[in-house]
C-alpha cells in the first residue's frame, strides 16, 4: 500500500465481507471504485459477491477484464455467474476468455439459468460420492480437494450412480462419526429431497422452509446432479420472495427498493396508478348515475366514501391473508372454498357490526332514520362483496397463472369502491323513490 | 399393529415428517389423534415438531403425561419447549416431571425466552470444545456423542474458554480436512459472528442474511454459549417474519392464517375495522364542513373519491417499499431524509402526470375548467400529502418502538382521504366564491 492509502482502508480491510459490501452501496460510485481497486482481490471479490445487484454494474467498471477474472476466481461460482449477469455480453465472454476453461465452463452453464430458479441460485462446486466409496476414501477426497479449491461450508454430501443420478445422500457428520471402512452404499441415506433446476424462487423457499435441511440438491431434466443450494442462500432468497407479494400487491415492482433510483420508480409505479385512474372514473361513472339522487340528498357525499373506504379496508384484510397463506404454501388447492365460507361469515358478521353503527351514526346526525338504514344495508352489502373479492382475486390471479398478488389491492378496491357506491346510492335512490325523505 | 389397522397407516409411515405433519393438519381433530397414537412415538414425535402452532393443543390431547414426555425426549429441545408452551402449566409440569432431570432442566431454560427470541429458537443441545482440544480428541468426542444422543445437521463446533465464553468457531470440515494433532486453538477462526438470546425475530433473520451462515451460535448476557441456531430453522422465522409486516400493515393480527376460526378472525380484525371507521368519520367531517359546496355543485362529489382514493394507492406504494426497506434491513438510520427527498419528488411527478390527466378529463366530462383544475390541483396536493405520509408514518411508528408496519394503511389513508377532501372542497370553495360558476 502507498503512503497516499487512506488511513480508514484499514478498517475496512478487518471487516466482514457483508459489512464491508454496506459500506460500498453508501458510497459514491466513484469512491466505491476507488476503494475497491485498493483492496486485496481477494477482499474485493468477497465483498462484491455480497453486493446488492443494483450496483454491480457501477462497481465492476473499476476493473478491465484480467481483473475480472481474479475476482470471479475468488468467489462461490453462483456468485460469480450473478455479477457475470450485469456485464454487457462483450465484456462477459471478455472476462470469461481469461478464466481457466474448466472454470469458464461452469460459469457458462450456470448462467443459462434463470437468475430466480434454483438453477440461478445454486453453487455447481459440489463433491459427488459413488456407492462403493469407502469412508476413508470419501476423507482422503475431501482433504485433496479442500488444498485444491475454495470449498464451502456444506453439511451433506451427495453420492450419485454411473450415470451421474442422484442416488442418495450422506451427512457431513456421518464421515466424522462412522468406521473408515464402510461404504458410501451402505451409509446413505436413500430418501434424498431435491429441488430441480428449473424449479422458481417460492418452490426453492416451501421445499426448504417444509423440510428444514441444510442443504438441498438441484438435479437437471434427466435427474443428474448438477448443483447443491444451501439454506443460508435460500434464506435470502426466500425473504425477498416472500416480502415481493406486498409490494406486487398495490401494484409495485417487486424488485423496488427505497434505495431505487427516481427515474427507475417512477416507470415502474405510473403505470399502475394510471390503472388505478380508470377503476376509479369506473367507479365515479356509477356515482355519476346517481347525480340527481345526491343533489337531492347532498347528506349522501358524506357517507359515500365511509361505506366504500370502510369495505376496501376489511377487503384488504381478507386478500393480505391470503396471499400470505398462498405465499408461505399454507393454502392447499381444496382450501379456497373453504376460506371464501369463513371470510364470507367474517363479512357478514363485521358488516353488521359496522353497519349498526354507522346506521345509528347516520342517523344521529344527520337526524334521518332513512339515511342510517341506507347507510347501515349499504355497508353490509358491501362488506360481503369485500369479503369475496379478497378470496377470488388472488385466486383468480392464480388460476390465470399470474402472481395471486399483482396489483390485487387495486382490483380489490375497484370491487369495493364500485359495490359501495352502487349498493349505498342505490338504496338511497330508492329510499327517496319509495318513502320520500 | 393389530389386525384393525387401517390400510393408509403404512402409507403415511412412508412420509417425511414435515409431509404427515401436512396430512394431520388436515384431519379431524378426533382422527388426527387417533392416527397419532397409533403411529410409533419417533415417528409421532418427529410430526408433532413439524406442525404448525395452532393445532398443536388439540393433537397433544391424545396423550398422557408419560406418553409426552416420549416424545418430547424424541425430538430437539426447541421444538420441545414449543410444545410444552401449549400445554397448561399444570400438564406441563407433569410432562416435565416424567423427563429424566438433566433434559427437563434443559427445558425449562428455554422456556424463559420467548418463542419468538433467538433463545426460544435456538437448540441448546450443542457440543462445545475447548482450545487445547486436538482434532483427534473432537472426534473422538463426537463420536461417543454420536451414540448416546440424537445430535442435529450441525455444520460448526464451537469452542469456549474456561468461563463458557465463547471465543471461536471450527468448522465441520476442519475436523475432516485438518490434521490429527492440530488443536483447537490452532485451527479455529476467533472472527465468530453470534446472537444475543435476547434478539428478536428480527435481528435474528437479518444476522443470517447478511453473514450467510449455516448455523450462528446463540451466547447469555454474560457472553455465556448457551445454544445454536441453524440456518434452516431461521428460514421458517425469516418468512413469517418477513410477511407479518403485509398484515401488520393493514390491521391484521401476524399471526392470522386462511385456517384460523372465524371467532379468532373476527376478534383480531374488527377492532382495527372500528379504528378505520373512527378515521374515515373524521375525514366525512371534511366533508361535512363542506356540504354547501357540494349542493352547490354535486358534480364535486363523483371527483371526490377519485381525489382521495389516487393519493392513498400511491401513499401506498410509498409506504409498502419504506416497510419492505426496514424489514429487510435495507434502511439505515440516516437513510429516511434521502427516501423522502425521493418520494416527494415522485408524488410531485406522479402528481403532475396524473393531475393533468383528471383536470383534462373534468374539464370534457362535466364542460368546466374550473372543475378541471381544482380537480388536478387537488390531485397534486394530495399525492404530495400522500409521498410524506408514506415515508413519515413508518418511520414515525419506529421511533415510537412500535413496528412500522403497524395498521400503517389506516393511518395512511386517514392523511390521504382528509388531506384529499380538504384540498379539493377547499380549492372548489375558493373557485366558487371568487370566480363563480
Amino acid at each position: 500500500m502507498s503512503q497516499s492509502t487512506p488511513v480508514f482502508l484499514e478498517e475496512y480491510l478487518k471487516l466482514h465481507a457483508a459489512d464491508l459490501a454496506d459500506r460500498l452501496q453508501r458510497l459514491d460510485a466513484d469512491e466505491a471504485r476507488a476503494l475497491l481497486r485498493q483492496l486485496p482481490t481477494e477482499k474485493a471479490a468477497a465483498a462484491l459477491a455480497e453486493t446488492e445487484d443494483e450496483r454491480i454494474p457501477d462497481l465492476l467498471a473499476a476493473f478491465d477484464a484480467v481483473q475480472l477474472a481474479k475476482i470471479l476466481e475468488h468467489i462461490a461460482p453462483a456468485d460469480a455467474a450473478d455479477l457475470l449477469q450485469h456485464l454487457s455480453p462483450g465484456r462477459r465472454r471478455e472476462a470469461l476468455g481469461k478464466l481457466p476453461g474448466e472454470i469458464a465452463d461452469g460459469l457458462r452453464a450456470l448462467l443459462r439459468y434463470p437468475e430466480d430458479s434454483a438453477g440461478g441460485v445454486m453453487s455447481n462446486r459440489l463433491i459427488a460420492l459413488r456407492e462403493e466409496m469407502t469412508v476413508e476414501e470419501v476423507r482422503e477426497l475431501l482433504r485433496e480437494r479442500a488444498q485444491e479449491e475454495r470449498t464451502e461450508d456444506i453439511a451433506y454430501l451427495y453420492v450419485t450412480n454411473q450415470e451421474q443420478r442422484l442416488v442418495g445422500i450422506v451427512s457431513l457428520r456421518d464421515l466424522v462419526f462412522r468406521r473408515a471402512e464402510r461404504s458410501m452404499g451402505e451409509i446413505l441415506n436413500r430418501d434424498v429431497k431435491f429441488l430441480r433446476v428449473t424449479d422458481d424462487q417460492e418452490e426453492l423457499a416451501r421445499k426448504f422452509e417444509h423440510y428444514h435441511y441444510l442443504g438441498l440438491p438441484v438435479v437437471d431434466v434427466d435427474g443428474r446432479l448438477v448443483g447443491v443450494v444451501r439454506a443460508s442462500d435460500a434464506l435470502d432468497v426466500a425473504r425477498k420472495e416472500a416480502t415481493e407479494d406486498m409490494q406486487l400487491m398495490v401494484g409495485l415492482s417487486g424488485e423496488e427498493r427505497a434505495q431505487t433510483p427516481w427515474q427507475q420508480s417512477i416507470r415502474w409505479r405510473l403505470p399502475w396508478l394510471y390503472v388505478n385512474l380508470a377503476t376509479a372514473f369506473l367507479a365515479a361513472f356509477v356515482v355519476g348515475l346517481f347525480e340527481d339522487t345526491i343533489a337531492h340528498w347532498t347528506a349522501l357525499a358524506i357517507f359515500l366514501p365511509i361505506v366504500a373506504g370502510q369495505g376496501g379496508n376489511a377487503g384488504m384484510q381478507t386478500l393480505t391473508v391470503i396471499i400470505r397463506d398462498l405465499a408461505l404454501g399454507e393454502i392447499a388447492p381444496g382450501d379456497g372454498r373453504r376460506a371464501l365460507v369463513k371470510e364470507i361469515t367474517l363479512g357478514l358478521l363485521n358488516g353488521l357490526a359496522i353497519g349498526l353503527v354507522v346506521g345509528l351514526i347516520g342517523w344521529w346526525w344527520k337526524g334521518s332514520m332513512m339515511l342510517g338504514l341506507v347507510a347501515g344495508g349499504a355497508m353490509v352489502l358491501n362488506q360481503l362483496a369485500a369479503a369475496a373479492s379478497g378470496v377470488l382475486i388472488p385466486l383468480g390471479l392464480k388460476s390465470l397463472r399470474l402472481d395471486p398478488a399483482l396489483a390485487s389491492s387495486i382490483f380489490l378496491t375497484t370491487v369495493t369502491d364500485v359495490a359501495g357506491f352502487f349498493f349505498f346510492l342505490g338504496l338511497a335512490t330508492m329510499g327517496l323513490k319509495w318513502f320520500g325523505m
